[in-house]
């Protein structure tokens, strides 16, 4: 067969695939050796990655006084701010320390005697993972990807390039001392890499975008792998009927002013009419406190100015919304407020408007509750909880890979889990094997046994 | 706001939806009544169904005659040959009497004193399915979405237009009888829709194309939405160094000829060098008398034909292979047949050509299995068992959906664990809701407690 000419794009996802296969039957030991390894290396390049970083930060610090790069972006380079490096060697301990998501029985059942059939976890393939500025994270989807038997391919800021080239160059090291194939991980730098390496969904098995909004989208409009990620958290708060005051108060600002950058920090408040003069003044104070704008729909913003004396920051921070405010991820001391006559109204709201990322209810009430939660159709639904509890971390995950609005495989925060698959592993050990002619309805066929396995791993 | 104008497809697909945010809060017990609805109706309408069927039946005739239309989609399209109505309305019984897939806590967490978590499996929301010409499959797919919670909207072929028109109706006539919305299960009927209907990923969930490579294909390279099913079933059967000869006989010959157009057939037969002269000359012997093509590489080829006396069919069934018999589906009697000079290589040929869907190994040895089925990336990895296994039924889930290679979601035979997701679902019964601003590393801050919780329902 003539060789094809192959670019360089299609030779990264080739030697991904083929490294991820090579590795299929590298032991978990050996994986955690070579996440021990990386956090040597990387201790032993400390001083060659502070300068690395040090001028990435100082051509950052150009492209903001020119005002081509924001502040916040200029922050999240910087690896060496607080505990940040420590913070990042630490996540590898962490990793490595995690049971092992591959190898793992979730279906066993003998159809036959001694035919055997077993579903098991396994490695997805190759991950593709495009991520902006924080260079750091070079280094936690290496740790995860190694974890979890998957193989690749990383593409960090170019803010951060010389940063993250030393980071990789630290994992290369580490791999080459195991027996983990070198092209296991591999970095690319180059936006026009990334548009090729998408089109490529026969080496290529999953992207996950870490980033903007923007970025988010633009991936997903411009692949046929399967993306996972969120490109919006519009997450909201329903203050029902039957609240409790206080934790309407506590619900409603702690979604709000925990974190409001971060994708699950509520963005709209949702209130039952019959609280407009009893609870809803009260949020507000608490919401106006904090230096949150609102914008009210009428029914709330002529409650909130029929108060006397008028609430404190009234004047400046309350406003009217628009159609779209209830359509916008704020991402700030912003909030948007509604006023609905019914739960069901709520919870057709939130369905039409929201992001499917979570969604709170504050009630005393048992019935709307469970009708809440089952009614939203979102990926978190919280009955007195505040929307930012949805977060790998804080669902007792471990580490989080990021956090999915789609609906397959995975939804909500994704663990280790979100980065395996499974197979079907089926063993005859009868002494002719096992054929499909034997069975059936017909004279001396046999029928299927399906008799449940206690298996937590593969026996062979 | 202005009113958009709405294609056709736009509005089925936004009913959809509405008609699945709507159903989340029937009970499994509606469902279940609702599939006898619709197998009471299908009884009711029998003698207006064999009518229509008669004149889907009669018009591909003609165009069977005219040479537009092949015999064996003729064939499927008869909805009362032999058993196959009676089968239909068991299938719905069947699928009513299963396990509810959905409401199953797989997660659950007290994250602090009276702060739960709970993952629960619900449906995915929209499903889109296209098959083509059998018609009971719209009764089959039907039953399948409601039992598992999920709208559907359903595309069959163009030749059972007037039989599918009828089976819809018993359907909506079922449903109407239900609480369960009316536009819960829609039918469509031209190829215009179903490309509208790709694009409308804001509606719809999951595409579930059942048919021809070229349907699958063609909805995959279309559509953004996440789609299960397989376009190819390559699937090989190993024979290694220490095989045994009767279970190399009865897995190759059985994968082959069990129903050479099944998706799980054997197409390639790879045999390790060691075995040239002593096991596949048996092999092929047995495959030559089942009336089986072999398109041999050389090694095989020599083998096979340096025996005296000859093997009966030698000469008319025994040809060369040329580089694209081992990535052929022959889905017929003809069967590609590649020498190894090891496992390794018979591994990496497999990797590279196989449809990832099932292979099958031969062995004696506990290692080369062990190394086949963590070394072979597929959806099924067999020892000494037939690929034609690899189904949904005989994995004994009741039912099958499809079956996957993809890798995301769902692998391999899908039951009705394939059309759900999950959603998290956390409860805080504590005295004054729960706030993620009291948890930290500060001083009287909270830790979280990530203590297991046995459950298997959601307790509210």
């Amino acid at each position: 067969m003539a060789a094809l000419a192959e670019t360089a794009s299609t030779k990264i996802a080739k030697d991904a695939k083929q490294a991820f296969e090579a590795s299929q039957l590298v032991q978990a030991s050996d994986r955690i050796t070579a996440l021990h390894g990386i956090k040597a290396e990387l201790e032993a390049l400390k001083s060659d990655i502070q300068n690395a970083n040090r001028v990435d930060l100082e051509a950052a610090q150009k492209d903001v006084a020119a005002g081509r790069l924001s502040e916040s972006l200029l922050k999240r380079l910087d690896l060496f701010k607080g505990d940040k490096w420590d913070a990042m060697l630490q996540g590898i301990s962490d990793v490595a320390s995690l049971p092992d998501p591959t190898g793992n029985v979730s279906y066993a059942s003998e159809l036959d005697d001694n035919l055997e059939l077993y579903r098991v976890s396994c490695p997805i393939g190759v991950l593709l993972v495009i991520f902006e500025a924080r260079p750091e994270v070079v280094i936690n989807i290496a740790a995860l990807a190694i974890k979890s038997g998957n193989a690749a391919i990383l593409k960090g800021g170019k803010e951060s390039n010389n940063t993250t080239a030393l980071l990789a160059q630290a994992v290369r090291n580490a791999l080459a001392k195991t027996s983990l194939p070198e092209n296991y991980i591999q970095t690319i730098q180059t936006r026009e890499e990334v548009s090729s390496l998408l089109a490529l969904d026969q080496y290529i098995d999953l992207v996950i975008p870490r980033g903007s909004n923007a970025l988010v989208r633009n991936i997903q409009n411009n692949t046929r792998i399967p993306v996972m990620g969120h490109a919006d958290g519009l997450c909201s708060v329903y203050l029902d009927e039957s609240a409790d005051v206080e934790k309407a108060v506590r619900v409603a600002v702690d979604s709000k002013i925990d974190y409001p950058a971060a994708c699950n920090s509520e963005e709209t408040l949702i209130i039952h009419h019959s609280l407009l003069n009893t609870i809803w003044p009260k949020v507000a104070k608490a919401l106006l406190k904090a230096g949150v704008e609102l914008q009210c729909d009428s029914s709330s913003l002529t409650a909130l100015s029929q108060i006397s004396p008028p609430l404190p920051n009234l004047s400046n921070l309350v406003k009217p919304s628009t159609e779209s405010s209830y359509t916008t991820e704020h991402l700030s001391l912003t909030l948007s407020v509604l006023t609905v006559a019914s739960l069901s109204a709520a919870i057709a709201h939130i369905n039409a408007h929201s992001s499917h990322h979570t969604d709170s209810i504050v009630t005393e009430s048992e019935s709307a509750a469970t009708t809440f939660v089952r009614g939203v159709d979102s990926a978190g639904t919280f009955v007195n909880a505040s929307t930012r509890f949805a977060d790998g971390f804080r669902y007792g995950f471990g580490t989080e890979v990021g956090i999915s609005t789609g609906r397959i495989h995975a939804r909500g925060p994704v663990g280790l889990e979100g980065l395996v698959t499974y197979k079907y592993v089926m063993r005859s050990k009868g002494e002719k094997g096992h054929i499909v002619g034997e069975f059936g309805t017909g004279e001396g066929k046999k029928s299927y046994k399906h008799q449940k396995i206690d298996a937590q791993k593969l026996p062979f």
